[in-house]
């Protein structure tokens, strides 16, 4: 096939970044290729985003897919616009036997090949970083900042840590081996063996409403990466990100030769339900699910015909037992309930704070004191309305201001939660987190049908301080709610080295990822790819890892061909 | 604690072994410890196993487990004695408590001793091989070399083989990492993470009756190597092997300082279902399974929280098409077919061969001189009463006769099955396999519900031969099975590269592992660990393969604890 883009130049272009990746997740040091900073970019390019983005609303974005019978897109921007973008919707009849007829080709190609050609699609993405902010941006309600490092270079992180895991995991096995076993003083048994990494099938990407690219990537790209086709299946809030994506794979994958149905996008009516019925098609050999634990729960009971990863829903806990910096440490929790207002799956929402209070390098604070100078801390952190814009952005969707709206009913309210004005955009909810006081007694969170409202998921700003007995009991509740809710992350403050232990041996045993004593500019919701593991896959949160070996090895098999030598 | 073994003493004995096997798995060429002839180990080993066998009979296995509430076991030979061993039943709200308090110091010990721990096992158990091999052959009626080969030697390099896998899986993750993120100008963000392989919780592995030791080997040791504790749920009609093997575990556990409930027998009373019970309780994380496909299928649907690894049935197939070796092909297909009366889940049951006959070097044969041939090449090699005992072996259980005496029922019988006497073992069932012709026309296998006997399994000494209208039409009935019906191996003669080509993308497609023209000492049915995969985990059949990452992967998590550096 005429080709563009060679295997070689791919593999000029991107083979050292392959490895260097390799490097990264083996020594887990820090490591990315994708600028952080909105400069980086080029002078011209936040224009040149903003550009590309306001010429995409209210046009068709046509992918050239097959099977397309109808234009579907409603989404409105958590700011106030309507984006008025249409894309294809399929009929699945026609797109899923394109899609599988392309996949052939795309296992003949190898896992190198396979692995540049991803490399390619992310350097692309990458160039367009800023317009990908944008799309981010007016679908997840993100904060500019935010959509751009999050939605951009942090997404490409964890799209090229799955390359990087995917490609080690085909290569464990070598393409070819000569086996030859004695026999004694007969001649040796002789066999040459042949392996090929197989791909599952049709891999159903499921996209989420706050991090379409974020947590869509690690599923697309393993399982591109693995040989297999993918089918895009975006939330209906948040369609473009990934539609764009899905655009940059095909113009990709068709320079480089392969059938550009390998990637397409399924977007849907209004209402429509398409992800269930896409789950249970038997071309349907993987799925990868960002979203509530219903439908995850819902996805791994019926959809049996796939390997299913999700990540769905937790109760993020921190402990605060005792801190040598008093005011690092109200700042970074303040900051990690604050970001984003608390969209995200690894805000903390439980603080457990003994109830006779914390000793601190301030001195001894009363539970009562800690309450009030967080609630403090979050009010100074978010008293200036463009700073308060910056970190929180809008309300991603009515539910969570419905959420955030009811929070008083679950206890005494700490802090309230205040609506913030935003200067360019009027009709975006903006709103400051709420912080609801709780017991946390033993008697309230014991037995067998528990009712505290913190014992659930409340996604959003909410967040409740849990005035607990003790820290042992801390840790009792922590395990408690690992155990039966789960956890994207723990979180703890203690200058105690035997509560320190404890903390330690409840998250080892209960499987959750911990922070402990985070009191500069790491937060216990933000995780680093190629070194932090997000979420631990042995909670109910999440039955996967970005990213680690499990999480790509599933997604292919070694078929073995062997003949006499 | 106090060790009589010590992680050093440990290491330098078995580090160079666990790194020959690592090289081993990534080369895929010809190696193993573990020596597969009986002489090899020691003048007396033989008549020593024996007696070790015979002691065990009429006797309580008494392992030392807590909670045990009855005593149970009625295994008969399938060559006919009452082995009379009784066997600790559980008081399972007992044991799985026992066996999870045990874990915290199995997981605290790290990959590496869990490896040399698990090596130990392992090497005990070869040092027994003989007395090993006398319990394999008289619980699945193997013939002794078979027993002594497949259910020692042959089983441990499996188990070892889960072990290496298990052991690089937890590895590629270093136990500690700094991370300094650069800020510009600023002072960097330093973080030091500890990362931890945790355990699941506890392995069910449930036991078949033909290998209980090859088939049981690789969860055990993957399980137990990634800090989990297993309890083995032995097939009733074959408890001895997985009984002896628990008990050495258990002793070499204590003696490197281990808790022994990490290993436990869970033996069952006649019907009591125990496997069914245990699967579905929430400490049993991780389950391992040989058998029926039914069992299969309602553990891979209710057992759902667990990690379910399942080597169901499957229909396995050989295509002929033509051959540079008649006689070499005859030979390998009669082998094949009558190693161990064909109770093995990789005997091939399908023979396709095209209607109008095969190209060999002996000239052009029709379809029925091939089947006269072939049934000839079973005859002859089985036409020696001693020499067919030593491959048949016995009947495993009355389904397998049944199946073997309904076999005419249908079809023309090409080859009938005769009775072997056996020397040693007059009431043994030893019969040799029958070859039924069948109509592989497109009419019989087309269509929405075909229903030619040769489209299920048939488990057991029937063979089918297909007779089919090409060899195009072949690879299509090929590519149906494998998909429908799964297969384990696939084999093919052609001296076609055309038909060559269609069946090996038929096996790449439909991910069946392929054996080409295998005319020597190499038979379809045998794979070879460190080197072949067995099964492939890509159709029905199997949903996982011994031994590959994905067997590994999911067996542990991995726990992250960071902290401001």
């Amino acid at each position: 096939m005429a080709a563009d883009l060679t295997a070689l130049q791919l593999i000029e272009k991107h083979r050292s970044t392959l490895d260097q990746a390799l490097e990264a997740i083996r020594t887990r040091a820090y490591w990315s290729p994708h600028p952080e900073h909105p400069k980086a970019y080029g002078e011209s390019a936040a224009g040149d985003g903003l550009a590309a983005f306001e010429a995409l609303r209210g046009k068709q974005l046509d992918l050239g897919q097959p099977g397309t019978d109808a234009w579907v897109g409603d989404e409105v921007s958590p700011y106030g616009p309507e984006l008025g973008v249409e894309y294809p919707h399929p009929d699945v009849d026609v797109l899923l036997p394109a899609m599988r007829a392309a996949m052939p080709g795309w296992r003949e190609a190898g896992p190198e090949t396979r692995a540049m050609v991803c490399l390619e699609i992310l350097s692309r993405i990458s160039a367009r970083t800023h317009e990908f902010a944008q799309a981010v941006m007016h679908t997840s309600g993100q904060a500019f900042m935010m959509a751009f490092q999050a939605g951009g270079p942090h997404a490409q992180d964890r799209g090229l840590e799955a390359v990087a895991y995917a490609y080690v995991e085909q290569v464990r096995t070598p393409e070819a081996a000569d086996w030859s076993k004695p026999q004694g003083k007969r001649d040796p048994l002789n066999l040459r063996k042949a392996f090929t990494a197989v791909p599952r099938g049709i891999s159903l990407l499921i996209g989420c409403n706050t991090f379409p690219t974020w947590n869509g990537y690690p599923g697309l790209f393993a399982s591109l990466a693995t040989g297999n086709a993918v089918l895009v299946k975006p939330h209906p809030r948040a369609v473009l990100p990934l539609a764009l994506t899905v655009a940059v794979a095909r113009e990709v994958l068709s320079e480089a030769g392969f059938d550009p149905n390998l990637v397409a996008l399924a977007a849907e009516r209004p209402g429509e339900g398409l992800a269930k019925t896409l789950a249970v098609r038997p071309e349907i050999r993987i799925i990868d699910y960002t979203g509530s634990t219903a439908f995850g729960d819902w996805l791994e009971a019926n959809a049996r015909q796939a390997q299913v990863y999700t990540e769905k829903a937790g109760v993020n806990t921190v402990i605060v037992d005792s801190t040598d910096d008093y005011q690092g440490m109200l700042g970074n929790l303040a900051f990690s309930l604050s970001l984003y207002s608390g969209q995200m799956c690894t805000t903390p929402q439980n603080l457990l704070v003994p109830r006779d209070g914390i000793t601190t390098d301030a001195g001894h604070k009363s539970y009562d004191e800690f309450v009030s100078d967080l609630a403090g801390a979050v009010s100074g952190l978010l008293g200036d309305d463009a700073r308060a814009n910056a970190l929180l952005g809008a309300i991603v969707n009515p539910q969570v201001r419905e959420r955030l709206e009811s929070a008083a009913g679950h206890g005494e309210v700490a802090l309230e939660s205040r609506k913030v004005a935003h200067p360019d955009f009027p009709d975006a909810t903006v709103r400051t987190p709420v912080i609801v006081k709780a017991d946390g007694a033993r008697k309230v969170w014991e037995g067998a049908e528990p009712d505290a409202a913190y014992l659930t998921e409340c996604f959003g700003p909410v967040s409740f301080a849990v005035a607990v007995d003790s820290s042992s009991d801390a840790v009792e509740l922590l395990r408690r709610t690992v155990r039966e809710k789960g956890a994207m992350t723990v979180g703890a403050y203690t200058t105690s080295p035997e509560v320190e232990q404890l903390i330690e041996e409840a998250c080892l045993e209960e499987c959750a990822q911990l922070s402990l004593n985070l009191t500069g500019g790491v937060y216990v919701n933000q995780t680093a790819a190629f070194s932090d593991f997000h979420g631990s896959g042995g909670n109910p949160a999440a039955n996967s890892v970005l990213c680690d070996g499990a999480f790509v090895a599933n997604r292919f098999r070694t078929v073995e061909v062997r003949r006499p030598a």
